[in-house]
């Protein structure tokens, strides 16, 4: 498999979880700052011009909830997604797509603003800035009080629910987040920077 | 099961794939008008105070992505979600991820935009809707372009998929799409229609 990322983006959920199965597999950067995202290039890997992409001997995945159950599924043994019991399934899949649909999107309100106004409109694209704490500290508080249910999401059982946790974890201190409110957010995301194939994903990611 | 609903939302998917299975279920209205999404009873069954909620006998179950591959999965039979197939499942649930992350966040621009500015910015409330033809537009555009593939949206097979991308395709008029440019996404709403269930599922939230 081939993974298509940018670093600090939802892509190194996927990146840890490769590592996690100990998956055969090759990385591409994508540069943001060369707008590569956007380039005829990478536009035929992914139309969407964003990241991950994931290059399968089947085909090309994107969207990070069908990548990571995909790659869990690649790994039966594992049972890193809990498929096989359709409620731990589908909590798994809720608390992931809490995630894609919800915290994901507030986040993406702080430098992705064109998106939903004109990227002209100073007013609206800084309103939409200073609402970011608000929104996304409402999202991990509610992970904290409801979702997480420790030590790591799903309880007793690591599960890809983490490794996605983890990724969106790392941007709540420049969302304006108070990291001291959300203490088993914190707590789990310094656990998991301790897990060896975390690290070495982050690192291949920054190097 | 027992389905939380409110006419016209998202709970419609959940809603038609019930009756696609044959299931057993039952359905209490949730009445958006006297914001009961908010009141302390419904708060029990979601604190995120939204609709669709889905009890089961094993506990409570949100976000519809993860509810449809549980309806699914409970009846093996009918393969709905083509969940045998990693890769075929994976395609499906990039689909839906694209729907509830991005198509309908696109959309609930128009409607709930206190979610990501102020809710007294009045300024920035309708710069945000006034984006919401182009926002959402695009995502259909690109339904039409590169996920529908037809008859289904996963080809032959009829999915998870048809049920979700039929009940956001009901909102598409009120949010500015314009819908001689998506015949194919057109086509497929009008086929979805004809369904007994689908109609069945309408029928009853409308009355």
């Amino acid at each position: 498999m081939k993974l298509y990322y940018a670093a600090h983006t939802c892509a190194l959920a996927t990146h840890i979880l490769l590592e996690e199965v100990g998956a055969d597999y090759s990385t591409v950067r994508v540069d943001f700052g060369k707008s590569e995202q956007r380039s005829p290039d990478y536009l035929k890997i992914n139309p969407k011009g964003r990241v991950p992409a994931l290059v399968t001997d089947k085909g090309i995945l994107t969207e990070t909830p069908a990548m990571l159950v995909f790659v869990a599924q690649s790994f039966p043994k594992m049972n890193l997604a809990l498929i096989d019991d359709p409620f731990a399934f589908a909590q798994v899949q809720a608390f992931n797509s809490y995630l894609c649909s919800h915290l994901h999107v507030a986040h993406a309100h702080r430098m992705r603003g064109p998106r939903w106004v004109d990227a002209d409109d100073t007013h609206s694209i800084e309103a939409m800035q200073r609402k970011v704490p608000e929104s996304v500290g409402g999202a991990f508080a509610y992970i904290e009080s409801d979702l997480l249910k420790g030590p790591w999401v799903m309880g007793e059982r690591y599960t890809i629910c983490d490794a996605y946790l983890f990724t969106l974890a790392q941007w709540l201190e420049a969302d304006g987040v108070v990291p001291s409110r959300i203490p088993k957010v914190i707590d789990h995301r310094r656990r998991m920077s301790e897990r060896a194939t975390v690290a070495k994903a982050i690192a291949a990611e920054l190097t």
